[in-house]
Protein backbone atom coordinates (compact mmCIF):
# COMPACT_ATOMS: atom_id res chain seq x y z
CA UNK A 1 0.00 0.00 0.00
CA UNK A 2 2.29 2.58 -1.47
CA UNK A 3 0.15 5.55 0.53
CA UNK A 4 1.66 5.04 3.27
CA UNK A 5 4.92 3.75 2.26
CA UNK A 6 7.01 6.47 4.32
CA UNK A 7 5.22 4.63 7.05
CA UNK A 8 5.55 1.05 6.43
CA UNK A 9 8.75 0.53 8.26
CA UNK A 10 7.15 1.96 11.38
CA UNK A 11 3.73 0.39 10.98
CA UNK A 12 5.67 -3.01 10.39
CA UNK A 13 7.07 -2.43 13.57
CA UNK A 14 4.15 -1.67 15.61
CA UNK A 15 2.58 -4.44 13.91
CA UNK A 16 4.41 -6.86 15.97
CA UNK A 17 3.50 -5.63 18.98
CA UNK A 18 0.28 -8.30 20.93
CA UNK A 19 -2.82 -7.96 19.35
CA UNK A 20 -1.69 -4.55 17.41
CA UNK A 21 -3.41 -4.95 13.37
CA UNK A 22 -2.64 -3.13 10.75
CA UNK A 23 -5.03 -0.29 11.11
CA UNK A 24 -3.60 0.57 14.98
CA UNK A 25 0.17 0.54 13.90
CA UNK A 26 -0.98 3.10 11.35
CA UNK A 27 -2.60 4.96 14.03
CA UNK A 28 0.45 4.54 16.63
CA UNK A 29 2.53 5.49 14.02
CA UNK A 30 0.69 8.69 13.06
CA UNK A 31 1.30 9.51 16.45
CA UNK A 32 5.13 9.13 16.19
CA UNK A 33 4.86 11.79 13.78
CA UNK A 34 3.34 14.37 15.44
CA UNK A 35 5.25 14.04 18.46
CA UNK A 36 8.44 16.27 18.52
CA UNK A 37 11.94 14.67 17.45
CA UNK A 38 12.83 15.03 20.88
CA UNK A 39 10.17 12.61 22.43
CA UNK A 40 10.79 10.21 19.36
CA UNK A 41 14.30 10.01 20.34
CA UNK A 42 13.33 9.19 24.35
CA UNK A 43 10.70 6.93 22.99
CA UNK A 44 13.54 5.04 20.79
CA UNK A 45 16.15 5.75 23.79
CA UNK A 46 13.56 3.79 26.17
CA UNK A 47 13.31 0.69 24.25
CA UNK A 48 16.63 0.08 23.89
CA UNK A 49 17.89 1.01 27.31
CA UNK A 50 14.97 -1.14 28.99
CA UNK A 51 15.76 -4.11 26.59
CA UNK A 52 19.53 -3.52 27.67
CA UNK A 53 19.25 -2.68 31.28
CA UNK A 54 16.31 -5.41 32.60
CA UNK A 55 17.51 -8.89 33.36
CA UNK A 56 16.54 -11.82 35.18
CA UNK A 57 16.60 -11.14 39.19
CA UNK A 58 19.54 -13.81 40.16
CA UNK A 59 17.20 -15.25 43.31
CA UNK A 60 13.66 -15.47 42.09
CA UNK A 61 14.01 -14.99 38.21
CA UNK A 62 11.52 -11.95 37.57
CA UNK A 63 12.61 -9.17 35.92
CA UNK A 64 14.70 -6.39 37.63
CA UNK A 65 17.49 -3.82 36.64
CA UNK A 66 19.80 -4.39 39.53
CA UNK A 67 21.12 -7.90 40.77
CA UNK A 68 18.40 -8.72 43.53
CA UNK A 69 15.06 -7.92 42.35
CA UNK A 70 12.86 -5.21 45.16
CA UNK A 71 10.57 -8.06 46.52
CA UNK A 72 13.68 -10.38 46.93
CA UNK A 73 15.08 -7.74 48.99
CA UNK A 74 12.66 -6.67 51.04
CA UNK A 75 9.90 -9.81 51.78
CA UNK A 76 9.36 -12.32 54.05
CA UNK A 77 11.44 -15.14 52.56
CA UNK A 78 10.18 -18.20 54.38
CA UNK A 79 6.93 -18.29 51.75
CA UNK A 80 7.65 -18.44 48.47
CA UNK A 81 4.79 -17.99 45.67
CA UNK A 82 5.92 -20.22 42.57
CA UNK A 83 4.51 -18.76 38.89
CA UNK A 84 5.29 -19.33 35.34
CA UNK A 85 6.05 -16.31 34.01
CA UNK A 86 7.21 -12.25 35.41
CA UNK A 87 3.37 -11.37 34.21
CA UNK A 88 2.43 -13.45 36.85
CA UNK A 89 4.23 -11.86 39.33
CA UNK A 90 2.32 -8.69 38.47
CA UNK A 91 -1.06 -10.04 38.88
CA UNK A 92 -0.10 -11.28 42.57
CA UNK A 93 1.04 -8.12 43.59
CA UNK A 94 -2.30 -6.34 42.39
CA UNK A 95 -4.27 -8.36 45.11
CA UNK A 96 -1.77 -6.92 47.71
CA UNK A 97 -2.99 -9.37 49.61
CA UNK A 98 0.45 -11.42 49.59
CA UNK A 99 3.67 -10.34 51.51
CA UNK A 100 5.70 -13.60 50.23
CA UNK A 101 8.58 -13.93 48.28
CA UNK A 102 7.86 -15.36 44.06
CA UNK A 103 9.92 -18.18 42.04
CA UNK A 104 9.24 -17.42 38.34
CA UNK A 105 9.87 -20.64 36.69
CA UNK A 106 10.22 -19.15 32.84
CA UNK A 107 8.14 -22.06 31.62
CA UNK A 108 6.09 -24.91 32.12
CA UNK A 109 7.32 -28.55 31.49
CA UNK A 110 5.39 -29.54 28.15
CA UNK A 111 7.58 -32.77 26.92
CA UNK A 112 5.86 -32.54 23.41
CA UNK A 113 7.56 -29.31 22.61
CA UNK A 114 10.60 -30.73 24.00
CA UNK A 115 10.65 -28.65 27.51
CA UNK A 116 12.21 -30.90 29.96
CA UNK A 117 12.94 -30.27 33.78
CA UNK A 118 16.10 -28.82 32.63
CA UNK A 119 14.64 -25.96 30.32
CA UNK A 120 12.67 -24.34 33.54
CA UNK A 121 13.78 -23.18 36.79
CA UNK A 122 13.12 -25.71 39.12
CA UNK A 123 16.89 -26.49 39.94
CA UNK A 124 17.04 -23.00 41.47
CA UNK A 125 14.15 -23.45 42.98
CA UNK A 126 15.03 -26.45 44.90
CA UNK A 127 18.40 -24.68 45.84
CA UNK A 128 16.18 -21.36 47.77
CA UNK A 129 14.38 -24.23 50.11
CA UNK A 130 15.97 -23.75 53.13
CA UNK A 131 14.09 -22.05 55.95
CA UNK A 132 11.09 -21.49 53.70
CA UNK A 133 7.96 -22.77 55.28
CA UNK A 134 5.44 -22.83 52.51
CA UNK A 135 5.54 -23.21 48.97
CA UNK A 136 2.52 -22.17 47.05
CA UNK A 137 2.40 -23.48 43.44
CA UNK A 138 0.68 -20.64 41.12
CA UNK A 139 1.16 -22.08 38.08
CA UNK A 140 -1.65 -21.32 35.29
CA UNK A 141 -4.82 -24.17 36.02
CA UNK A 142 -4.07 -26.03 32.37
CA UNK A 143 -2.55 -29.37 32.08
CA UNK A 144 0.96 -27.80 31.47
CA UNK A 145 0.64 -25.92 34.60
CA UNK A 146 -0.92 -28.62 36.79
CA UNK A 147 1.52 -31.55 35.54
CA UNK A 148 4.31 -28.84 36.77
CA UNK A 149 2.92 -27.97 39.60
CA UNK A 150 2.51 -31.72 40.21
CA UNK A 151 5.79 -32.49 39.73
CA UNK A 152 7.34 -29.99 42.08
CA UNK A 153 4.88 -30.54 44.68
CA UNK A 154 6.21 -33.91 44.69
CA UNK A 155 10.21 -32.73 44.82
CA UNK A 156 9.43 -30.63 48.10
CA UNK A 157 7.23 -32.48 49.98
CA UNK A 158 9.36 -35.33 51.38
CA UNK A 159 11.56 -32.12 52.53
CA UNK A 160 8.69 -31.42 55.26
CA UNK A 161 7.93 -28.14 53.85
CA UNK A 162 4.14 -27.15 53.32
CA UNK A 163 3.01 -27.17 49.29
CA UNK A 164 0.18 -26.06 48.62
CA UNK A 165 -2.11 -24.88 45.30
CA UNK A 166 -4.40 -21.76 44.48
CA UNK A 167 -7.83 -23.05 44.82
CA UNK A 168 -9.37 -23.03 41.80
CA UNK A 169 -13.43 -23.44 40.60
CA UNK A 170 -15.97 -20.95 39.41
CA UNK A 171 -15.17 -17.03 38.98
CA UNK A 172 -16.24 -14.28 41.31
CA UNK A 173 -19.23 -12.97 39.37
CA UNK A 174 -19.37 -15.35 36.85
CA UNK A 175 -22.90 -17.23 36.03
CA UNK A 176 -22.58 -20.59 36.59
CA UNK A 177 -24.95 -21.47 33.09
CA UNK A 178 -22.09 -20.61 31.21
CA UNK A 179 -19.11 -22.09 33.55
CA UNK A 180 -16.54 -24.83 31.86
CA UNK A 181 -17.37 -28.23 33.11
CA UNK A 182 -14.05 -28.41 34.77
CA UNK A 183 -14.17 -25.27 36.87
CA UNK A 184 -17.56 -25.98 37.42
CA UNK A 185 -16.60 -29.99 38.56
CA UNK A 186 -13.11 -28.90 40.41
CA UNK A 187 -15.74 -26.14 42.12
CA UNK A 188 -17.87 -28.69 43.69
CA UNK A 189 -14.78 -31.26 44.77
CA UNK A 190 -13.22 -28.10 46.37
CA UNK A 191 -16.77 -27.15 47.83
CA UNK A 192 -16.51 -25.55 51.61
CA UNK A 193 -18.58 -25.91 54.88
CA UNK A 194 -20.65 -22.56 55.84
CA UNK B 1 4.01 0.52 41.69
CA UNK B 2 7.45 -0.78 42.31
CA UNK B 3 7.01 -4.29 40.81
CA UNK B 4 6.92 -2.95 37.77
CA UNK B 5 10.12 -0.41 37.74
CA UNK B 6 12.55 -1.67 35.87
CA UNK B 7 9.77 -1.27 32.79
CA UNK B 8 8.27 1.64 34.30
CA UNK B 9 10.21 3.87 31.67
CA UNK B 10 9.19 1.75 28.75
CA UNK B 11 5.60 1.85 29.78
CA UNK B 12 4.94 5.26 30.36
CA UNK B 13 6.53 5.33 26.85
CA UNK B 14 4.00 3.37 25.23
CA UNK B 15 1.19 4.86 27.15
CA UNK B 16 1.83 7.75 25.02
CA UNK B 17 -0.06 5.98 22.08
CA UNK B 18 -3.41 6.55 21.71
CA UNK B 19 -6.12 4.50 23.43
CA UNK B 20 -3.01 2.72 25.48
CA UNK B 21 -3.66 2.43 29.06
CA UNK B 22 -1.54 1.37 31.72
CA UNK B 23 -2.43 -2.55 31.04
CA UNK B 24 -1.82 -2.38 27.34
CA UNK B 25 1.59 -0.36 27.81
CA UNK B 26 2.90 -3.28 29.85
CA UNK B 27 1.89 -5.87 27.52
CA UNK B 28 3.85 -4.14 24.94
CA UNK B 29 6.98 -3.80 27.54
CA UNK B 30 6.88 -7.46 28.19
CA UNK B 31 7.05 -8.04 24.36
CA UNK B 32 10.07 -5.76 23.81
CA UNK B 33 11.81 -7.28 26.49
CA UNK B 34 10.88 -10.52 24.98
CA UNK B 35 12.56 -9.78 21.63
CA UNK B 36 16.56 -9.93 20.61
CA UNK B 37 18.18 -6.94 21.12
CA UNK B 38 18.97 -6.98 17.10
CA UNK B 39 15.08 -6.15 17.21
CA UNK B 40 14.74 -4.20 19.83
CA UNK B 41 17.38 -1.69 17.94
CA UNK B 42 15.61 -2.34 14.85
CA UNK B 43 12.46 -0.41 16.02
CA UNK B 44 13.93 2.07 17.96
CA UNK B 45 15.75 2.97 14.66
CA UNK B 46 12.37 2.71 12.91
CA UNK B 47 10.76 5.13 15.08
CA UNK B 48 13.86 7.70 14.78
CA UNK B 49 14.28 6.86 10.60
CA UNK B 50 10.43 7.53 10.78
CA UNK B 51 10.22 10.52 12.23
CA UNK B 52 13.09 12.22 10.68
CA UNK B 53 12.72 11.34 6.84
CA UNK B 54 9.20 11.90 6.69
CA UNK B 55 7.76 15.48 5.67
CA UNK B 56 4.84 17.56 4.11
CA UNK B 57 4.39 17.04 0.33
CA UNK B 58 5.78 20.30 -1.33
CA UNK B 59 2.25 19.99 -3.63
CA UNK B 60 -0.57 18.20 -1.48
CA UNK B 61 0.88 18.32 1.95
CA UNK B 62 0.31 14.78 2.81
CA UNK B 63 3.20 12.94 5.09
CA UNK B 64 6.18 11.76 2.18
CA UNK B 65 9.60 11.14 2.46
CA UNK B 66 10.67 12.45 -0.79
CA UNK B 67 9.63 16.15 -2.10
CA UNK B 68 7.13 15.09 -3.84
CA UNK B 69 4.49 12.40 -2.80
CA UNK B 70 3.76 9.60 -4.97
CA UNK B 71 0.48 10.09 -5.67
CA UNK B 72 0.93 13.97 -6.76
CA UNK B 73 4.09 12.26 -8.81
CA UNK B 74 1.48 9.79 -11.03
CA UNK B 75 -2.02 10.88 -10.57
CA UNK B 76 -4.92 12.71 -12.62
CA UNK B 77 -4.06 16.59 -11.29
CA UNK B 78 -7.42 18.01 -12.96
CA UNK B 79 -9.06 16.82 -9.77
CA UNK B 80 -8.21 17.71 -6.50
CA UNK B 81 -9.83 16.21 -3.04
CA UNK B 82 -9.53 18.51 -0.17
CA UNK B 83 -8.80 16.63 3.23
CA UNK B 84 -8.40 18.01 6.74
CA UNK B 85 -5.19 15.39 7.57
CA UNK B 86 -2.96 12.74 6.03
CA UNK B 87 -4.96 9.94 7.88
CA UNK B 88 -7.76 10.94 5.92
CA UNK B 89 -6.05 10.34 2.24
CA UNK B 90 -5.77 6.92 3.57
CA UNK B 91 -9.46 6.28 4.17
CA UNK B 92 -10.09 7.50 0.45
CA UNK B 93 -7.09 5.77 -1.26
CA UNK B 94 -8.44 2.52 0.88
CA UNK B 95 -12.13 3.10 -2.06
CA UNK B 96 -9.88 2.52 -4.50
CA UNK B 97 -12.48 4.43 -6.23
CA UNK B 98 -10.27 7.72 -6.78
CA UNK B 99 -7.95 8.53 -9.69
CA UNK B 100 -7.72 12.06 -8.60
CA UNK B 101 -4.81 13.86 -6.31
CA UNK B 102 -5.39 15.46 -2.91
CA UNK B 103 -4.75 18.71 -0.83
CA UNK B 104 -4.65 18.34 2.72
CA UNK B 105 -4.95 21.26 4.48
CA UNK B 106 -3.50 20.27 8.07
CA UNK B 107 -6.02 21.46 9.94
CA UNK B 108 -9.64 23.06 9.50
CA UNK B 109 -10.45 26.73 10.15
CA UNK B 110 -11.45 27.32 13.79
CA UNK B 111 -11.85 30.83 14.66
CA UNK B 112 -12.45 29.95 18.59
CA UNK B 113 -9.32 27.62 18.75
CA UNK B 114 -7.36 30.84 17.18
CA UNK B 115 -7.16 29.01 13.68
CA UNK B 116 -7.42 30.80 10.87
CA UNK B 117 -7.38 31.41 7.21
CA UNK B 118 -3.27 31.70 7.04
CA UNK B 119 -3.01 28.80 9.98
CA UNK B 120 -4.15 25.52 7.34
CA UNK B 121 -2.66 25.33 3.75
CA UNK B 122 -5.52 27.40 1.60
CA UNK B 123 -2.95 29.75 -0.35
CA UNK B 124 -1.32 26.55 -1.00
CA UNK B 125 -4.56 25.12 -2.37
CA UNK B 126 -5.63 28.56 -4.34
CA UNK B 127 -1.65 28.17 -6.36
CA UNK B 128 -2.67 24.86 -7.74
CA UNK B 129 -5.90 25.40 -9.34
CA UNK B 130 -4.60 26.22 -13.22
CA UNK B 131 -5.90 23.37 -15.01
CA UNK B 132 -7.95 21.87 -12.59
CA UNK B 133 -11.63 20.77 -13.39
CA UNK B 134 -13.39 19.83 -10.06
CA UNK B 135 -12.35 20.24 -6.52
CA UNK B 136 -14.02 17.98 -3.99
CA UNK B 137 -14.47 18.84 -0.25
CA UNK B 138 -14.29 16.07 1.82
CA UNK B 139 -13.47 17.77 5.20
CA UNK B 140 -15.13 16.41 7.78
CA UNK B 141 -18.80 16.68 8.68
CA UNK B 142 -19.02 18.74 11.75
CA UNK B 143 -18.72 22.30 12.41
CA UNK B 144 -15.17 23.37 11.45
CA UNK B 145 -14.81 21.02 8.72
CA UNK B 146 -18.40 22.40 6.95
CA UNK B 147 -17.20 25.70 7.89
CA UNK B 148 -13.70 25.24 6.43
CA UNK B 149 -15.55 23.66 2.98
CA UNK B 150 -18.03 26.53 2.71
CA UNK B 151 -15.26 29.17 3.16
CA UNK B 152 -12.80 27.55 0.19
CA UNK B 153 -15.58 26.81 -1.98
CA UNK B 154 -17.05 30.87 -2.09
CA UNK B 155 -13.24 31.18 -3.07
CA UNK B 156 -12.68 28.74 -6.09
CA UNK B 157 -16.47 28.69 -7.67
CA UNK B 158 -15.99 32.59 -8.91
CA UNK B 159 -13.19 30.49 -11.13
CA UNK B 160 -15.37 28.80 -13.12
CA UNK B 161 -13.94 25.51 -11.62
CA UNK B 162 -16.64 22.81 -10.37
CA UNK B 163 -16.79 22.08 -6.71
CA UNK B 164 -18.72 19.71 -5.05
CA UNK B 165 -18.90 18.24 -1.48
CA UNK B 166 -19.39 14.83 -0.52
CA UNK B 167 -22.94 13.68 -0.05
CA UNK B 168 -23.58 13.23 3.96
CA UNK B 169 -26.91 11.14 5.21
CA UNK B 170 -27.33 8.01 7.26
CA UNK B 171 -24.61 5.23 6.96
CA UNK B 172 -24.71 1.95 4.83
CA UNK B 173 -26.05 -0.75 7.19
CA UNK B 174 -27.04 1.72 10.07
CA UNK B 175 -30.18 1.82 11.93
CA UNK B 176 -32.32 4.57 10.99
CA UNK B 177 -33.84 4.36 15.03
CA UNK B 178 -30.60 5.20 16.12
CA UNK B 179 -28.94 7.49 13.41
CA UNK B 180 -28.49 11.11 14.70
CA UNK B 181 -30.76 14.07 14.06
CA UNK B 182 -28.61 15.58 11.62
CA UNK B 183 -27.59 13.05 9.19
CA UNK B 184 -31.27 12.22 9.43
CA UNK B 185 -32.23 15.24 8.80
CA UNK B 186 -29.14 15.19 6.04
CA UNK B 187 -30.42 11.84 4.24
CA UNK B 188 -33.82 13.57 4.11
CA UNK B 189 -33.13 16.39 2.71
CA UNK B 190 -30.48 15.14 0.07
CA UNK B 191 -33.26 12.22 -0.81
CA UNK B 192 -32.96 10.77 -4.22
CA UNK B 193 -35.99 9.18 -6.99
CA UNK B 194 -35.35 5.71 -7.83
Amino acid sequence: MSYYQPLARLVAQFSKLPGVGAKTAQRYAYKIINMTPEEVEDFANALVDTKNSIHYCSVCGNYTDGDVCDICATRDKSVICVVKEPKDVIAFEKIKDYNGVYHVLQGTLNPMQGIGVDDIRIKELMGRLVGVKEVIMATNPDIDGEATATYIARLIKPMGIKVTRLASGISMGSDIEYADEVSLSRALADRKEY
